[in-house]
């Protein structure tokens, strides 16, 4: 095996490739990148055996062939080199790299191209499309609510359901419920509802290039995307993710409203002081304004009032004030709203501006 | 207690007395900072028992009084606070910290003001006064020499001593030394050979003005120092330091001279495949040029050639590339020289422009 590249070229890729290894150590061959070249094309693919990526650019190839490497290490190398041709050649089990006109020549040991696992091949799915931003967007709105409890796997991942004309993504921990329900332009097949592990999120927005569009293909078990000339894919969680509708109130009696920024830098000065586990606060909500309080704790306490449009009657209620930040940050608009119909009871906390998304939030008992 | 003041006066002052107080926990003295006001201004100190900081500033006292508030909780409240006039006020035991025309309200608990340990008094000390400038560049091309051996305490601090017209900086860890030998313009007094914490140069750095000038006063067991209106010191590392001037070769018999920046280049790439813990690269020294070499390791070998002036015999050398790294990150200049006698003695290292300090750096014997 031998070709020639520019280094930015296959930097870029490599640098992509990185996140999809399971970068445990130079042995293990998903630590390692696979790399192929024929034809003045070079294949570089890389699995940790649940993601999995592939991607190819243009290069001169003197020899067709394959091999694997340590993907980490030769990230490193051409991170360090300086910007020109590099000359790529097998020989004897090492993989050769050598910027053209320096004196500086690197050799990694490889792994035979056979060892390295197959891919799930997209061949057989059909792909459908997308825009990037809106996709990206949903998984905003909704993946802090991700439950990170480990022994209730299914809802460590997003949920992707088809409605009517688009789709809903929807995640809770069982304590508050987040919810996109999106309608698409574009012409949407069909498809098996499944639950994204949130790592497939992660690489989206590294990959995406923000105004494009993006390639989607659902079976049973994986969730295939593409980005131009970049393919990777998840393995999805299996499992019956519950029928969150049933925590969805269908109407509430009481609608307090506030600007967003206020309740964001409120929240963020009185959670200063709290330091029970449960991250508890307070909000006396009544007509003249909505006063935040956080436990006394050793260390001290604080109080807070933002301004509110409201009618009703005094109400307190304690929760999670995580619960608030996480939907706030990334809210639209400049006014949102909490509802609700009694204190112990299922809040719903939208924003004032006409969005598709929504978020639910069980408040703690009084006395908790 | 009292006071009002602008928020950002009190925010920088607290924000400097955070590095100095121990940050354990809220209950324990020297997490907190000591607050005093009176006559129009308000006295700030911290300490953590080793090192000690005091600084004023004016603010508007309406009743004097002292207190001391867990310094990380108030430097966070602080800084989530809109840019307003701030009002203090001690009551019941609690710190009120309330910013004027604001609905925000926090309450602090607080430790009695004669439970917070006394400062270290420079008073019947005599100050001399350097530039800033010229004191912090001598530990930066000194203190990455500093042992981490614990077990050898004293070479794990700065030393400092007096020369015929200035000061001398040295550091080392047994196996390499860097010295600075600064002449200074202004009159010094005699002062102790002392071994100083790197802690109070990390300190020295951020109450830096850079231009400015830094009063010192040194005593057997303490380094003061005074910028402004801020004084800090920082307790003597104890022990006699080695007599470093034994293992400075006084001649020696060749000289190989490259470019600092070709051989940062070079070491960062050929280290990327160093990798046994004692971090050996080798060096070939010849007429034609220095050839970097790694171990062959597990993942691969790297090698690359660096231009040098150099008359004398091919010479090789094996030594811990991190040695050449740190002080040619901070040397000045665009040419550097090693020189040595025999490979396996102690080689010279310093800048080929004019400089007051230089570096010794033992090599590995050639089959460790």
């Amino acid at each position: 095996m031998k070709f020639v590249c520019n280094k930015d070229d296959i930097l870029n890729e490599i640098l992509y490739s990185m996140d999809f290894t399971s970068q445990r150590n130079s042995l293990s061959i998903t630590s390692n990148v696979y790399l192929e070249t024929s034809g003045g094309r070079l294949i570089i693919r890389a699995t940790d055996q649940k993601l999995g990526f592939s991607t190819e650019i243009a290069v001169e190839t003197l020899q067709a062939g394959k091999t694997t490497v340590f993907c980490e290490k030769l990230l490193n190398i051409l991170r360090s080199l300086p910007d020109t041709k590099i000359d790529f050649s097998l020989e004897d089990g090492m993989l050769t790299i050598k910027p053209e006109e320096q004196n500086i020549d690197f050799k990694l040991r490889t792994i035979g191209a056979d060892e390295f696992p197959s891919l799930e091949n997209s061949e057989s799915s059909s792909y459908f499309t997308i825009p990037q931003k809106s996709f990206t967007d949903m998984a905003n709105q909704t993946m802090f609510a991700i439950s990170e409890d480990e022994t209730r796997y299914f809802l460590c991942g997003l949920y992707l359901e088809r409605n009517a004309s688009g789709m809903n993504m929807v995640a809770t921990d069982g304590r508050r419920l987040s919810i996109v329900e999106r309608t698409f332009e574009e012409d949407l097949p069909m498809f098996p509802s499944i639950i994204i592990p949130p790592k497939f999120f992660t690489e989206l927005k590294k990959l995406s290039t923000d105004e494009g569009m993006l390639d989607l293909a659902i079976t049973e078990n994986i969730l295939f995307a593409k980005i131009g000339n970049r393919t990777f894919y998840t393995t999805l969680i299996k499992g019956q993710y519950p029928n969150y509708r049933r925590v969805i109130p269908e109407t509430q009696t009481y609608t307090c409203t506030m600007r967003i920024q206020d309740m964001l830098d409120a929240l963020k000065r009185v959670s200063l002081l709290v330091e029970n586990k449960a991250k508890r606060i307070f909000l006396d909500i009544s007509e003249s304004g909505v006063l935040l309080t956080s436990d006394e704790s050793e260390v001290g306490e604080a109080k807070e009032i933002i301004a509110c449009q409201y009618e009703g009657p005094d109400t307190k209620v304690s929760l999670n004030y995580t619960y608030l930040v996480n939907p706030l940050k990334v809210m639209e608009g400049e006014y949102f709203s909490i509802s609700f119909t009694e204190p112990t009871r299922a809040m719903t906390v939208k924003p004032d501006s006409n969005k598709d998304y929504f978020h639910i939030i069980m408040p703690m008992q009084p006395n908790a």
